[in-house]
């Protein structure tokens, strides 16, 4: 799933966001420079242009002109430059998302977006169709595909050793938020304000993670839902509690839980998919592991970097035993985009399919999630086509 | 919760069904003997009268002329004897337990009977009514009650420990029946047949327990619920998967998940039951323990047995470390019934009502869950009333 | 290992010691009428004859006149009555093992002992030539060996699962005493006094238990030891911690730990056996369970009841899921030891010779092994032969 | 315990070994350069110069001419030119480590070096005495000591959280080698060859790991010990298995286990230290958790990156629940080490004083360790003075 070579030569690279003090801009600058595939050499890190002007230069060491007052400039002038950036990130909140992106793919750039993707469906739509039309590659960070063990749960289910789906389990649940801790907080008030967040909290926040890590891993498609979404901490305009039930295509069942009000949880982001012969299940606390069971037998903890593993599923960095972390998985996906773009840029359309990396359509799917979860939540729950 | 002082004398107890081969009517068995609290004293223990006086005779001991031919001829040759039983435990398919509960309830004996009660919750609240009519104590075997844990989470809840509840997660997944396991097997089979078992399957059999477990531990009272039932195993005429959404008086929601497909599992009963200032988990695999989380906090194992625990969780009968099991829980509330029986005997109703044990109540929650279950599932999981 | 079969009649049996207040009492009384396999008949209760005629009268519901002053009385009169008691447990003091058994042995009773067995290791010697003199079963109450995961994981050494045995890890950590807890509390007090206790506390009380549990599932025979032991609480004049190395006849190594100052445990008894092709372990918290892992596959735990187990494991009580716990295993062992019982008085060798239950070289193991670590520990941890 | 600021200017790097096909050597790079505090600029990577040159120029995009034949020729070349390496990573086998080191050291070099840092203490002592002379930074990689885990568990104990220590567990358990896998493996069959790996195989390879965490987390100085080690698998020359027991100095005592044959195992790296009041563990595969039990409460695993935790252990790299792994803490420590050349430069001594990583100290503890251990088991496992 995740190549182990890398680019001959790295990509000139841009970021947009993820400025001073921003956990979220360092981890993209060191999965896209971790083997060499990418450079950056310029950025717009900050709504306040000195400050990221400052931080690129002395923490970065970025040269002064490529670091611009705003995205907008940046494409730009970028753009215009022989040696000018060949891909931009996206690490800003989700209420830009939409026309950063549109801007920098007409402008010949291929992205790399956080997610939400957008507010709605329709966009996300919208900029599939732009990056089609400009041959431009599309990635959504849904950062925690990069594992091995997601690769080998994959194969598994793809191969049948689990049988038909039958049952899939979501969740993604912590506890941080239990209180009003966005009180004086503006880091995290946005999250629960519909005009940066969009119409959901915890939905778009992590339960599109899971919702597209369950999709990744069963290959389940949905076909209705019903959703009770909750405001736990009742000053807070979107939910901090969902709950979805979901009827896919083909006669499975699944369960989407998120919440930021779970006590006592850090990261209960957990996928569970039984089959008629087997069950799998993976957890993101212990990522270098996933739990499998055939039928009649007991669980089984299968561990990253063994040669019982599928071979789609032996691209590790380090030998099985020492543990790897988040910022390896990311690093996974940012070489896989990497391929990715450059096989668009030699307009290699069949290997470029063949490269596999989380993007528009993963974004546009979660989108979709949350307007359905939303539709049907303020509702009454009433079950909703997706 | 559970006392700790066992009766002087024990009841004159007698046992219909658990013969041969009956694992239920060993438990049973057991459990009420354990202490000297019951005496088993007479049976109708087969629906083959000459293999239940055999077993009843070799097995078991018992006076020849006390192993009847049926519960009719048990019920009312000793109800007329001066030494005659005075409580009775009914270990029958769920097809019978209402007549049998009746008649029992008619002639002055108390009652345990196996759960689910009864086929329709009108059967259930008349056998309530009957019961408080007669004043005979009705105790439904939740067996997996009586375990200090469940003392020690009850109290916590009570307590204000973990603040007003938020979330109730209940489960009970096991993976026994993932393929067409009944095909040859009778004693499978009747518990995915109509007209033996019910409107259900596993959500009379195994949701029902853990739905009263939910609701012992958190004390939330259902107000809707939507159901997706499922027979994944096509031959079968009942469902051996579900998944409930509800929604609790008080603002709280909750999910509940049975199954009999769920590869991999043998038991996973768990309830989670989640509050503003803290979690805690409760597993029946490992029943000695617990997990507890506070706000702000990590989550912790409690211990059985330990100094840290409420007072009203100290009713161990072996040493903290020690595993019990769940004969030893069994055992717990057959004495606290058979402390009920006296007391109701003596007509000391306000000791009577402070004698906890699952009783008659359990078991019209459980019976009308199942009826709007199966009314939800069938009406395309459309939300429902409780 | 464990016969699923009672006896037709139950053995008359009596008591010496567990009388108000011992839980160790209560558990041999539980486990050994759990299936009607002994009767209580009879009790030499308490050191103070009248509190324990009172406990025997009162809550057993025994004859007053066969609860006896002291245990020389109980086995003389009892031995001359026609129904006299066939078989008695020791439940007393460690120091007074010797003397009873001897008693009882030479006045034709079966013996059922607590651990350790005696004082010396040629006291245990002693009573194995007087049982095997009068042909008399001696049970050493090693109750924790009864579970089907222990049956199984022999089974699996036997039949060469894990190839030829390289590595045995044994321990029994709890952190019950790391405080000088016993200062107010004369229950606790005797287990630090060498009077009481013999030459230690640690390592005769829980050590033995660990040291037998390994003897057990991997069959390495010990060839030399060195043991470290300490008083961590200063004012213990027994050991309250204790680590030993060993070397085994066949070249392979094992290690034991002891501690009752291993601050958060309540519980750490563990077996691990690691042999050429696999790996087995076994947790006495978890008994329902065992861990295995065949070489070059992840760690599995096997669970109780399961179809994929070893015939030999088959003797559950209830179904795999439902957690049986220390009393199921006591009363497994029970039922072993009454069928030794009655093989002897039939004189039934062969039989008899089939029969397993931890016996007298179980007992007499423990006191050597407790002999060697004293040795050792008190002269510089020097390596000494077993 | 780990700074979070990075050096204005990278340090100019070189190393030595780690080329084609090696882990080791990539995860020097990463992690020296993960946050820009060293830049590669030059190396000797290979036995094989050409291959060297080859892995240098296309890989890693260094010229030509700094890619050198061996390390003399490096370290001479660099050493006289105004732009040379200021620090070098010394990655080759064992057997190398002395002369490299030395070199390096008296050219003015900072060095990082693997572990075991040489085959006999009075060679480590040697190293020490240089990089003291040419006030030269020598880090030693103990590369698992970099995570916040770690940092918390000993500030716990150096707080006085856990009391005085009474115990310490070491154990570093893997089964990668239980069957003769470097039959035909070269990369293998060093380790288990005395001319290149020195007088011990798992001692050295895994076993100074463990002791170096146990001696980090607990303080404690070794008095004494004991040794068995083994060759289970019968063709090698050094110990594939090795335990240890342990005095200290103030009278705690412990045990170490090292062993390549625990089949099962990928790595049970484990440390637990036993205090008067508290109990810390430990373990490798799942590092962003540390069990802790304060006395008289249950365990309960902290969590990095939470706000309970001490400030000393708050340097994570991304918000709690995002799993970071063995990459990560390699790169904590690159960067102290690189904070700690330019204090060394800069003649800061005090400064220097102040910033921890592993050093010179942790390899001759290991070293030492390992001749006495050997000794030891060389004579019958007699104790020894450390």
């Amino acid at each position: 799933m995740i190549r182990t070579d890398n680019l001959k030569q790295p990509l000139r690279w841009g970021q947009i966001g993820g400025g001073k003090g921003s956990q979220i801009g360092y981890i993209h600058r060191d999965a896209a420079q971790r083997d060499r595939n990418f450079k950056l050499v310029a950025g717009a890190f900050d709504v306040n242009p000195e400050r990221g002007r400052a931080f690129g230069v002395e923490e970065l060491g970025l040269d002064a002109d490529r670091c611009y007052d705003d995205y907008k400039q940046m494409i730009e002038v970028e753009s215009k430059r022989e040696d000018g950036i060949q891909a931009v990130t996206i690490a800003t909140p989700n209420s830009t998302h939409y026309a950063i992106s549109k801007m920098a793919l007409e402008h010949g750039m291929h992205v790399v977006c956080e997610k939400p993707l957008t507010f709605t469906a329709a966009e996300s739509e919208e900029l599939k169709e732009i990056a089609l039309k400009h041959n431009r590659v599309f990635g959504v960070m849904y950062g925690y595909t990069g594992y091995p063990t997601i690769a080998q749960a994959r194969e598994m289910v793809k191969r049948g050793d689990i049988g038909k789906v039958r049952i899939v389990h979501m969740q993604f649940a912590h506890g941080y938020h239990a209180e009003e801790v966005e009180k004086n907080d503006p880091g995290l008030a946005w999250r629960v304000t519909p005009e940066a967040s969009g119409p959901s909290y915890v939905l778009g926040d992590i339960g599109t993670h899971c919702l597209q890590m369950g999709h990744l891993i069963s290959g389940m498609e949905m076909d209705s839902l019903s959703c009770m979404r909750k405001s736990f901490v009742e000053s807070r305009q979107l939910e901090d509690d969902a709950h979805v039930m979901i009827r896919y295509k083909n006669g499975a069942v699944g369960t989407l839980w998120c919440s930021a009000v779970a006590v006592g949880n850090v990261h209960d982001f957990k996928v569970e998919v039984i089959g008629e012969k087997g069950t799998i299940r993976w957890w993101d606390e212990h990522p270098n592991q996933i739990e499998y069971a055939p039928l009649g037998e007991p669980f089984r903890k299968l561990d990253r970097g063994m040669g019982y593993l599928h071979d789609a599923a032996r691209f590790e960095r380090i030998g099985g035993g020492h543990p790897e972390g988040l910022f390896d998985s990311w690093a996974n996906l940012y070489r896989n985009m990497g391929h990715a773009m450059i096989a668009a840029d030699n307009d290699a359309q069949q290997e470029l399919a063949s490269i596999w990396f989380p993007g528009i359509d993963d974004g546009i799917e979660g989108v979709r999630f949350i307007e359905r979860c939303v539709e049907s939540a303020d509702n009454g729950s009433q079950w909703v086509n997706v």
